[in-house]
C-alpha cells in the first residue's frame, strides 16, 4: 500500500505521520498521481497547527498542496488530462478534501497544469505556489511596472526568491526584508535592489533613502501584524498593499488617517482571487512557464529531505534556515 | 472689508471668529468669488480641531471646501474661466492655502467647476465634496454595479445622502447604517434597501439575512475603528471596502485572517486619488451634473445658518442631529 502523510491532531511537527493507506476510489473529476516530488510550504506548517485560512474539518487528516507526478489512473469525466501525463498541482484546492503528501496521491483535475520535461521533478514541485502567489500578488494585483519600488517582506522564503525574480523580470527595483542579518548577503545575490534586516535597520529611513523620499509603489507582504502599518508609512501616494501571509502573530492594527492621506489600497490576496476567473488563471500559467523556459525565473531548492523525514523538513521550515524552498521526495 | 471666518487656535466651535480682513492680492492661477452659499464638511470640524489629514500651519488659519459664487476678479494665467460666470469649487485643495467660509473668498482656478444655472446657491454648494467622495468611492474606487448591495455606514451625512442616490441610480441595493433610531424612517425614505441602526442591532446576522447569507459586494465607510472588522466580516468574497473618513476614534484593528479569506480588498479613499487623473475628473464631473439634471441626485440641504452664526452652525454638525448637508450663507 503507498505511504502517506497523515496527523490525528493538530500540534507541533511530531504530529506528522507517515502511514500505508489502501489507495482511494477516484470521483468522477479526480486523477491519481505517483509523486516525483512535493513543496513544502509554510500553509502546511499552519494548516497542522490548525491555525491556517481553514482547519481540519476531519482526522486523520492529510495535507499539501505541491506535487509533481505522473497521471496513473483518471476519473470518468476527467476530459483534459491522461494517463502517463507528467503534471504539477497548483495550491487551489481545500486541504480538507485532498492532500500531497504521499507516494501516491488523489488530486482534482483543475488543479493540475502540464508539467514540462525539462524540469527535474524537485524544481517543479517547487514552482507553483511562489509563483502564482507572486504573479497574482505582485502583477495582476499589484500592477507593478517597470521602474516602481517594491518592498517583499520575507524575501528568503520560497514565495519571496521566486517573487524577486518575477519583479525583476518586469524591470521592477526589489527592497527585500529579512529578520535574519545572515541572509542579506543571499538576497543581493538573487538580485534585490537594497535589503533591509528589519531587527537591525530602521526601516522607514532606509526606504525614504532608498527611493529618495518617494516610497515604496508596491509592497507585498508575508508578515502581517505590525509590519503593515510599517509598510503603509513607507508606502508612497497611492502605494499598493498586497497582504498574502500572516506569519506574525501580532494583531495587526490599521493606521486609518495615514492611510487616508496616501491613499494606499489594501489587497487581502490568495491565488483563489485569481484563479476563480479561467482567463486570468490561464494568463498566469503562460506567464509562468514562459518566463521558467527562459529562465528569467528558476526554481530556488534549499533542501531536499525524503518523505520518511517529513517531521524533520517541517521542524527545518520552523526553524526559519532555509533561502529557497524544501522539498519532500517518496 | 468683506467677512471672513478664520481661527487662532484649535478647538471647539466657539475659536471660529467672523472678521473683516482686506481683499487678498490675487496670484496668477487664481480667482475671487463673491460667495452665495457655503457647504460644511465634518472635514472642517477635524481641520478646526486640528485632527484632519493636514493640519494648520498657521494662524490665523481660514477654513472650508465648498462655496458657490460668482467670479469678480481673475489671476494672470486664468484661462478657462471668466469674470461673472457661477462657479462653485471642488474640494480639492489644501485648506492651508484656501478656504471658503467667506464673503469674498480666493480660490485656485484647478478648484472651479461651472455651476448650473438652474441649481439654487444653497443646493449647489451643498453638492460636490458629497457627490465627488460618492461617485470616486463608490462608482471609480469601488466599482460598485447593478444588483450588488452596498452598506453605507453614517448614511445620513451629507456624503451618505447622495451616496445612497447614487447606488440606486445604478440599481445597487443600499444597507444604510446610522448610530441614530431616530434616523431609520428618514433613510427608508431616501430609497434605502433597508436600515441597520447599529446601536441596537447585530450588524452581521442582518447583513446575512438582507443578502441571503452572500454578504456586502462593497462597503462604503465614514466611520472607521471597529467598524473596519464589522465590515470585513459583512463582505462577501472579494468585497471591496472603501473607506474615506475616521468619525470613530477608536483603534482600527485589521482582521487579517479572516481579509485573507474573503480576499478582500480596502481602499483609502480621498478624492485627490481621482481627480489627479484630468480624464477621470471629466468624467466624474459630467456624471454627477448628468444627474443632477435628470433628478436621479438631489441635494439634501438640512438646515441654512448666517455666515455670521458659524458657531452655532459647526455645534448643530456636533450635535450629529442633521439629515443631509448644512449651509452658510453670507
Amino acid at each position: 500500500m503507498p505511504r502517506v502523510v497523515v496527523f490525528y491532531e493538530p500540534g507541533s511537527a511530531d504530529v506528522l505521520k507517515v502511514e500505508e493507506r489502501p489507495i482511494p476510489e477516484l470521483r468522477a473529476n479526480e486523477v491519481l498521481l505517483s509523486v516525483e516530488a512535493i513543496g513544502l510550504n509554510r500553509a502546511e506548517l499552519a494548516f497542522r497547527l490548525g491555525k491556517y485560512l481553514e482547519v481540519p474539518n476531519k482526522y486523520p487528516s492529510g495535507l499539501g498542496f505541491e506535487a509533481v507526478g505522473i497521471i496513473q489512473q483518471i476519473g470518468s469525466e476527467v476530459t483534459y488530462f491522461r494517463k502517463g501525463q507528467r503534471v504539477a498541482t497548483l495550491p487551489i484546492f481545500s486541504m480538507h478534501e485532498y492532500g500531497s503528501y504521499g507516494e501516491l496521491v488523489v488530486m482534482p483535475e483543475y488543479s493540475l497544469t502540464l508539467c514540462p520535461e525539462y524540469l527535474p521533478a524537485v524544481d517543479a514541485a517547487s514552482i507553483w505556489m511562489a509563483a502564482l502567489t507572486a504573479y497574482g500578488g505582485l502583477i495582476y494585483t499589484g500592477g507593478l511596472t517597470s521602474g516602481e519600488y517594491v518592498i517583499i517582506s520575507a524575501a528568503s522564503s520560497g514565495v519571496g526568491a521566486i517573487a524577486m525574480q518575477m519583479a525583476r523580470s518586469v524591470n521592477a527595483k526589489v527592497i527585500a526584508t529579512t529578520r535574519n542579518p545572515l541572509k542579506k548577503m543571499y538576497l543581493m545575490d538573487s538580485g534585490a535592489y537594497d535589503v533591509l534586516v528589519t531587527t537591525e535597520e530602521d526601516m522607514l529611513a532606509r526606504v525614504a533613502e532608498i527611493t529618495s523620499g518617494a516610497g515604496a509603489d508596491v509592497m507585498f507582504d508575508a508578515v502581517g501584524g505590525s509590519m503593515v502599518s510599517k509598510l503603509v508609512q513607507a508606502a508612497s501616494f497611492g502605494g499598493r498593499i498586497v497582504l498574502y501571509g500572516t506569519l506574525s502573530t501580532e494583531l495587526t492594527v490599521f493606521p486609518l488617517l495615514l492611510a487616508l492621506q496616501k491613499c494606499v489600497v489594501v489587497h487581502a490576496y490568495r491565488n483563489l482571487s485569481m484563479v476563480r476567473f479561467p482567463e486570468q488563471r490561464k494568463k498566469a500559467e503562460k506567464f509562468i512557464l514562459d518566463r521558467l523556459e527562459e529562465g528569467v525565473i528558476n526554481p530556488s531548492v534549499d533542501r531536499v529531505f525524503p518523505l520518511t523525514s517529513v517531521v524533520e523538513a517541517h521542524r527545518y521550515m520552523e526553524s526559519n534556515q532555509q533561502c529557497g524552498k524544501i522539498v519532500l521526495v517518496p
